[in-house]
């Protein structure tokens, strides 16, 4: 499947892209998620030629276990969006599976309603290999959606810490769904994840579960408050919702509207656009370095050996490693 | 605090670690935590010379989340090891401040009989910085460890899934600590951590806890079905124990010692270190890579004012990341 090479020019591309096609679009994704290096120039080239058009979009991030209702409430939260005229993106990753790369086809399933509807883009994204990982293509999966048109980007994650993170880096709002009846919860699984949120949303806060949802809600306020104020001013709020019913979530919009006002107007919006901007070249300059030296001839050469050595610990990881590493940037000198 | 540099010679590192004079094996680990480029070469030149004596110890990662009670547990269960006779290091990553480096001094004071007990060596590692990363250093650690005598290596981590990845990846067994009274968190939260894990503790199964405790146990023992088998045959165990009062403590050190063998056995003991080792050797790489890039005095001389222009927006980051690593790879030819 890595072979399939079906590319277009880097105009056709960018024209298609900016045009709001979507099968454009969806060719463009799939091009900077891709690993060939022959690929590599005409990315860039994409990338390059849209980048003026991108950073107009709200950038949402949404979190949650699996098993909290993430694909109902992206669902009829994105419905919502789109009846008031919004054009949305929703990306979502997979970390579970990094060595399969592309395996959530059975996402754009998932969010039957949303996916079928015009007005949305549904792009699973795959969670990356080695060489890229996670963030870098994300975030220019989601640029290029922004050339698109698309004004709000919903970038969906599950699971542990990793992706979380990565998502954090590269959104304006960062969303987790949590469930009520949670209790232990509050003393720390997810403290690492919850300082990082501008809002906990406790869903399926319906029927027999509202009380529960309400309860929930009031303690994790409380809890909110044993955390350091940020930089930006922002309060993390506590909401409860249905994703199932719809309720709430209008108040859900607002807040992140609100949000982004505030940001704005203090500044910090654009400051850390700032600093995930640093990150992005920090990041791409990472994968350019591992890109160069295990594309590189002399490295390609001599790496199955030297594995096969290291495997049967006949030879140190590290002064291997060295040695590699002078072995590539020497030959560079020829 | 980073230009104090009181170093001895290479020989007196390895020297001392190998005759397990603590204190040498402490300025050894700080040496190797160093990321003082001028560390570098004494660094490797250290662990060069002592890796043919590491890799006697069996290596076991402990991880929960705070309030689990882990250093109770493991302050009972190292006493319980040093008493058998054996020689315990305990390593402890803090991922929670990777800016502050060393955070975690507090930690020392955690422990107050096992650091206070001459046959245990107690250290926190610090989290690390963009150059290296958790894993490297304390594999580093670890080894220093093995070399100066010690056969039983604890590595402590908290905290979301990142950190827990790390340690993974550098020992031989996996343990996390739980509480009784979870419920909703079998559906997902640890999901990710728990498939990693080659034994689930219930900790404070003692007083009014041990019921709980015991139901929890046949709920995660029944949990655990569900996953699919590990390649190495080995099925995850759950367990209670009371850090507290030690009660179960014995019966988790036969656990560890009963996988050991039963890994050397049928040969994926060696097989998991192979490759953990080829694992470490592309980590190092990307270290290695990242290392020279940042220190080289044409990306050094330019990179203050390019980030500006970054942060303004004024040019792509992926374009500059790309300028860059040319600009690099091109200053070797000189």
């Amino acid at each position: 499947m890595l072979k399939k090479k079906n590319r277009l020019s880097a105009q056709a591309y960018i024209d298609g892209v900016l045009n709001g096609d979507r099968m454009v679009l969806s060719r463009a994704i799939t091009l900077v998620e891709s690993t060939l290096v022959s690929d590599q120039q005409l990315s860039e080239e994409v990338m390059e030629a849209v980048l003026p058009y991108t950073g107009k979009s709200i950038r949402v991030g949404i979190t949650g276990v699996p098993g909290v209702g993430k694909s109902t409430f992206i669902e009829q939260f994105g419905t919502m969006l789109v009846d008031q005229g919004h054009k949305l993106a929703v990306l979502a990753i997979d970390p579970s599976s990094p060595a399969s790369r592309g395996s959530i086809l059975g996402d754009k399933t998932r969010m039957e309603q949303l996916s079928s509807d015009k007005r949305a883009y549904i792009r699973p994204s795959p969670a990356g290999t080695t060489l890229g990982g996670v963030s870098a293509r994300t975030r220019e999966a989601m640029l290029l959606c922004e050339a698109a048109g698309f004004d709000v980007i919903l970038i969906e994650t599950v699971g542990v810490g990793q992706s979380e993170t990565a998502v954090k880096g590269m959104t304006d709002f960062f969303l987790l769904l949590m469930l009520a009846g949670a209790g232990d919860e509050l003393q720390g699984i997810k403290k690492g994840i919850i300082e990082m949120c501008d809002a906990l949303v406790i869903n399926k806060a319906d029927g027999e579960n509202l009380e529960a949802a309400k309860k929930a809600r009031r303690e994790y306020a409380n809890a909110l408050h044993l955390f350091a104020a940020k930089e930006n001013g922002w309060n993390p709020q506590v909401k409860i919702c249905s994703g199932l019913s719809g309720h709430g979530l209008d108040a859900i919009w607002e807040m992140v509207q609100d949000f982004a006002e505030k940001m704005k107007f203090n500044g910090f919006f654009e400051l850390n656009r700032s600093a995930q901007r640093v990150n992005w070249m920090h990041e791409h300059i990472r994968y350019l370095l591992e890109m160069k030296f295990y594309t590189d001839p002399v490295i390609k050469q001599n790496m199955g050996e030297m594995m096969e050595k290291i495997r049967k610990g006949e030879v140190s990881a590290i002064s291997k490693a060295k040695e590699f590493v002078d072995l590539f940037l020497h030959s560079k000198d020829q």
